[in-house]
């Protein structure tokens, strides 16, 4: 990041109120400017548009897995990852001021947020999921109406920026609940280093390929902390993989696994070389975020 | 597979007209009886509550790359995979009969159908898209409705189920689009041999384990076709791998490949080992669809 902080314009998919607008502060700090994008595609477009210099982007989730629109999106802009950051998710029920449990009907969010929420649907068989295409969203629609059979399903943020009601609690089936983010900027803008290295492949069509792929770094001790496969469109049944290692490009072993990895694979992609930055559970503010290395090794 | 397909009761998510129910008629004949589910939890349920003896679940489609949920219950169940099937997919506007490409508004289906025709979104601005539960579903709706501002995207089957009127057809944006099904039964009902073998694996947490996993089919010259990660829930960064592999249980080199592998893992599933089973773009019908091996290697 050459810039600073104050000319930081940061764009998320979402309402005001996102995790993803949570997780932009916890990253860089409650100076900078945030822009709200409505889709994925906008969100991508967000820098070439001039309406911001920086996005951040969900990658991952530890209940649903990885967001596919993200990897696809980043393949096909030229962006790189600079940065990281890892927040909890915490799902609260949002009403109006004149809600109460008891006078709910219907309860909306985004799908992946209700999925998360399995046991309070079926515990409550008499509420409504409905779904939306945004957590905040779903909140300012919820408060926008004034309806106090509606509620939405969102975080303590959105709440407090629509003045909502939070009627119950933490309703996710799984308290460790974390999603991961990354912070893209166009490679002009300068290059990071890091711990974490994250790279795309594409393979040649031979038996063993993915076996191949992985010797280089295996045989030098490289952790692979994932491993992702999307299909190549209009291939059917050819795979491109997305993989994060440990490993900085600072490190001249790592530089001679990527040298050998080249000439095993079709394609090898440099997505970004960076800082991993993990907040905590009981993080309530920027400063008490910290970075941790997350080694689960495969 | 014991009992005559007179006997043989599919169920599969969604309503009539899914592009599921196609392929449930598509691999078994005309002769089953259909059971539509209208979500996937209900889908995985229908066999223990009896309403179904077989289950066709969607595992992965050409574009939008595989169906988590399908997974994720697979896991969660005790059934093994009996069969594949994969159709061609091909997505047509379907309105009533008063309507007319002008006079639409809106266009309703399922996010993965809405997904696969971003390009009559971008060159039709003025069309609002609206996410809906299932594109056979938002057909039947529509009709119901009799609003001519109003059409689905959805197969050419549901559009003849619920006599709505093709507006245009091939919306989607590219025609090499496949939906992979696999047919699922109790264990005890019968295990099958094919070309296929699909398998669930989790991996000790030790650098290389992925690669060290792979070792035992790419030195046996196995071919893996697929490799799809998922989180374990409540283990953030730990991930279980399904994998499919052009082997067949009869095989004794696959025997060895497998109890090679149960050394170097942590758990190992075998899904099922089953032919496969492709449904060419040209068939019309069930007798027309042939078995191809699908070979791409990785």
């Amino acid at each position: 990041m050459n810039d600073s902080k104050i000319n930081v314009r940061v764009a998320f998919q979402g309402e005001c109120g996102a995790f993803s607008e949570q997780a932009a502060l916890k990253l860089l700090g409650e100076e900078i400017e945030l822009v709200p994008r409505p889709t994925f595609d906008s969100l991508f477009a967000s820098i070439s548009e001039g309406s911001a210099n920086r996005i951040l982007a969900p990658l991952e989730n530890t209940l649903a897995g990885s967001v596919h629109r993200s990897y696809d999106l980043l393949l096909e802009s030229s962006l790189v990852i600079t940065g990281e950051v890892i927040i909890p998710i915490a799902h609260h029920l949002v009403g109006c001021q004149s809600a109460t449990f008891d006078s709910l009907r219907t309860v909306e969010s985004h799908p992946v947020a209700l999925a998360q929420c399995e046991r309070f649907f079926s515990d409550h068989p008499h509420i409504q999921r409905v779904v939306s295409e945004d957590t905040a969203g779903s909140v300012r629609s919820v408060i926008a109406h004034g309806d106090s059979s509606r509620a939405a399903i969102a975080s303590e943020r959105a709440a407090n920026v629509y003045r909502g009601k939070i009627l119950q609690r933490h309703l996710e089936d799984y308290r460790d609940n974390y999603t991961r983010f990354v912070l893209l900027e166009p490679p002009s803008q300068g290059e990071t280093k890091g711990d974490k290295l994250s790279l795309m492949l594409e393979l040649s069509h031979r038996p063993a390929a993915l076996h191949r792929a992985l010797v280089p770094f295996a045989r030098r001790g490289i952790n692979l902390l994932k491993i992702e496969s999307r299909p190549i469109k209009g291939s059917p049944w050819q795979y491109r993989f997305y993989i994060d290692l440990q490993a900085s490009t600072n490190d001249s072993k790592v530089v001679s696994a990527l040298r050998e990895l080249e000439r095993c694979t079709e394609k090898v992609r440099i997505l970004g070389c960076y800082p991993s930055f993990h907040v905590t559970t009981s993080a309530n503010g920027h400063n008490n975020a910290s970075t941790v290395a997350i080694n689960k090794s495969l």
